[in-house]
């Protein structure tokens, strides 16, 4: 199994960032097109050596299942237990033993106030090898002729109803977006546009020339030009449904327990890549200026689609439900009154008279952080779920929730970096509590208390992020400065300098 | 039949921008509430005095099915002619008689060069009163006994497939805006948060407490803020769903043909709404700087909704199209290829091998001007259309397009505006061939040859606008300076002056 899921990308913890050793034997010689692939690894399966995000002293499913952090951390099984103390909350970096993160990436994170047993934030950062799985013009199966391709990434996973899902994704999602890459080595790395159509035939040509078209006046005249990059985010998009496939595939078996919001950074050919679901965040400061690169999807800004799914399906409202949405609950006794609602089509309100339907619960309700789906979750994107039912009933939550990520593209040729230019990940914990503008600040703060040649700056900047979003003990509570209360929920910050590899190190 | 759907409106044609006279008896006295009310007017009747945006020389159904022009240019029977021919292409405004439109607001408009029979735009501009349906406080039905409310309203109607929807939008829209407005006469203009609930027995009170509040922890705690804003944003969305409604129930009896795209601006209580449902455009030049005040609806904006809506309901689909989008069309000899691909969740590309059901017409297919729905359309929100079925096919296409605008919100009080400073609508005869920074460059040459107060200079620009698209008949085919292809099309421009009724004319 072990040499099955073998990554080549081992070297987690690099010392400066340069792409790791092509492997000699490809991963997953015999394995099927992504479509009908086995997964890379079953979730049970013990980490591969250092390059997962798992635990690094687990033994046993039940031992992984109970309490993980990042391999990268390198916690001893003391280490281990501080890093789940909920009274002490310590913040954990990685060790500063010379060897660090690519790219400098600073890191930091702290478990919850209480709020769940264990920390059900993961993390995962990694080099990756991909090695092209075909060339276009060789025969299927065979490995291709040219150089493979390298990808960096980091990802953030946060868990709820569970550890489970965030668990396994951090393991396996960036294996699933080298499956998906497999197919795009050569046409990557070959400047001219990328073939329309791949052949079956050895040997045969990829064709996209316009031979074919038909009717020149009609909207078939035109063929689409399809660039490079949005292959790269199509191959990231289907990497999170074939993940999120796989937890439901083994999510009886293996205990794949809740769901997560999974936000991911691919750096490949000079781009940045992020991939968002969930309500996790990513933006870039730069130069002092803050550049949004996600989305949040929560039950209001997702309100619309969720809404349209009921009213096209009502049968997933379950008889209990309406896809209307109220300002507040109604009672009965308003029956015949007439009430504000908003419909699938609607961002403005109107009023209705209150029948009969319009008592069952709202899909949508309430505001902020307490928004929920079905009155039961507060995320509309993410991993998992899949067991996922409204309380008290045996309705499934899932077909609501989307696995599919927006992605975001970021050119970094297109502007020089100065050290101080950042990308800075953060899961709710950090957010919740903390503006764009004050991570700006904060950024401005640390980084310029440090030598820009100092690589231990991205992670005292990743922990000042976490200390100032958690706060300190006073007053019965995690309370920042200013006395209002810090995040009680987990945090995980990583902090990405925009020089990339060896730039500036 | 007048009397019936008689509008406070009829001073089309203001002298000054100040609000017409309230009007001695309410607008439809018996009419049902607006979910169940009959139209406020049936597409044949006759227009209503100068209060409506059609014909006005046209004295029965079929001379104004035949072909009309907006009212306000005052058109004789030879200038109506002048305005329908294809080869001279006149540029049409309201004349210049000392009365003029509302906030000075400047017009302009000339026909396609050929591609239909007559112009198929239509434009209204209104100063529409609004009076209460009913006192929150007084019994239903019952005059309300305040002040009743007043807006300002121009709208841009592009047809197709025949000129019947755009005007009857034309002439009817406000109307229906007025009906969801006559509900919130008395709340919008009351500075207390709207009533969440309003009662069905005469003399309660509406009620926004939050009395009827179940559990403290849960999300039924809390109760949205809902703003006057989004009460007009509201009105205005269901007003469009009405017209829609009243097209289809009307559209056998009363030939209505085709369908229009529909972009509405309505200036209420110190704020514009811009309201757009299809291709045309508006934006706001104001001291040189461009805000974008809508978005363009079509088979590429909206793929994602079409295909989600084709993946949802195949049924829709016919077993003719797939939902998948390929970048060119696919060859039967294709078949067990891999084709770019990308579905309803996808902004990226990804390879799928072809099987039988790909090689049906994709949905959605083609680039910008040629992108289609079903091979057929290329706008995806307007009203009407509910006799479009897909070419050589019973199969229906409305299902796809939504009635229902996006509306932007401008606040006219948060800025102290100067007299250059305008809102430019265009029908995409505009837009199809200059930029908004073209028209920004426009407005700002136009307008600095005139006086600030000279009120003819809207008028000038509108004209210039319409000129610059259109340009001058050379090489068979009407050019631009620059040599390039003119529009075709049939254009129509709005330009209204920001500074509002009154404050520097």
């Amino acid at each position: 199994m072990l040499n099955r899921v073998r990554s080549a990308v081992a070297h987690l913890v690099s010392s400066g960032g340069a792409p790791p050793p092509r492997p000699k034997s490809p991963d997953l010689p015999n394995a099927p097109s992504p479509q009908t692939a086995a997964p890379p690894e079953a979730p049970r399966s013990p980490p591969a050596t250092a390059g997962s995000g798992s635990a690094a002293p687990a033994k046993t499913v039940e031992a992984r299942a109970s309490f993980s952090r990042p391999t990268f951390l390198q916690l001893s099984p003391g280490g281990l237990r501080r890093a789940d103390d909920h009274a002490g909350r310590a913040v954990q970096s990685p060790p500063d033993t010379g060897r660090r993160l690519p790219w400098s990436t600073g890191y930091a994170e702290v478990i919850n106030a209480g709020k769940s047993r264990h920390n059900e934030d993961q993390a995962c950062c990694e080099v990756v090898y991909v090695e092209g799985r075909r060339s276009v013009s060789g025969a299927p199966g065979e490995p291709s002729q040219g150089q493979g391709l390298c990808f960096y990434y980091w990802g953030l996973f946060d868990g709820h109803a569970g550890g489970g899902a965030a668990e396994m994704a951090s393991r396996l999602l960036h294996r699933h977006i080298r499956e998906q890459l497999k197919d795009l080595v050569e046409i990557l790395q070959d400047p001219s546009p990328p073939p329309l159509c791949l052949p079956s035939t050895p040997g045969a040509p990829g064709s996209s020339d316009s031979s074919y078209l038909v009717g020149s006046q009609s909207c078939w005249s035109s063929q689409k030009e399809v660039t490079h990059e949005s292959l790269v985010v199509g191959a990231i998009e289907n990497a999170f449904q074939f993940m999120d496939e796989q937890m439901a595939r083994e999510r009886r078996g293996h205990q794949v327990e809740g769901g997560c919001c999974a936000l991911v950074v691919v750096y490949l050919l000079g781009k940045v890549y992020v991939a968002n679901a969930g309500d996790s965040r990513a933006i870039i400061v730069r130069n002092g200026e803050i550049i949004p690169m996600s989305r949040e999807f929560t039950p209001e800004t997702e309100r619309q689609r969720l809404q349209l799914l009921g009213f096209l399906k009502p049968e997933l409202l379950g008889g209990e439900f309406t896809h209307l949405e109220f300002p507040r609950r109604i009672q009965p006794k308003e029956l015949g009154q007439r009430m504000l609602y908003r419909d699938q089509n609607m961002t403005g309100w109107a009023y209705k008279k209150i029948e009969l339907e319009d008592l069952r619960f709202p899909l949508v309700c309430g505001e902020g952080k307490k928004a929920r789906v079905m009155a039961t979750i507060g995320v509309t994107r993410g991993l998992g779920d899949h067991n996922l039912k409204v309380c008290s009933s045996t309705l499934p939550i899932k077909p609501f929730l989307s696995c599919f990520p927006e992605v975001r593209v970021y050119d970094l040729t297109q502007y020089e970096h100065c050290p101080d230019d950042v990308l800075v990940l953060g899961t709710d914990g950090l957010w919740d509590v903390t503006s764009d503008c004050e991570v700006a600040a904060t950024v401005d703060r640390v980084l310029s208390a440090y030598e820009p040649n100092d690589s231990s700056r991205y992670t005292a900047l990743a922990q000042a992020l976490v200390l100032g979003a958690r706060g300190t003990p006073r007053d019965r509570g995690w309370r920042l400065p200013n006395n209002k209360l810090g995040s009680g929920d987990d945090i995980s910050v990583f902090v990405i300098p925009l020089g990339g590899p060896g730039s500036y190190s």
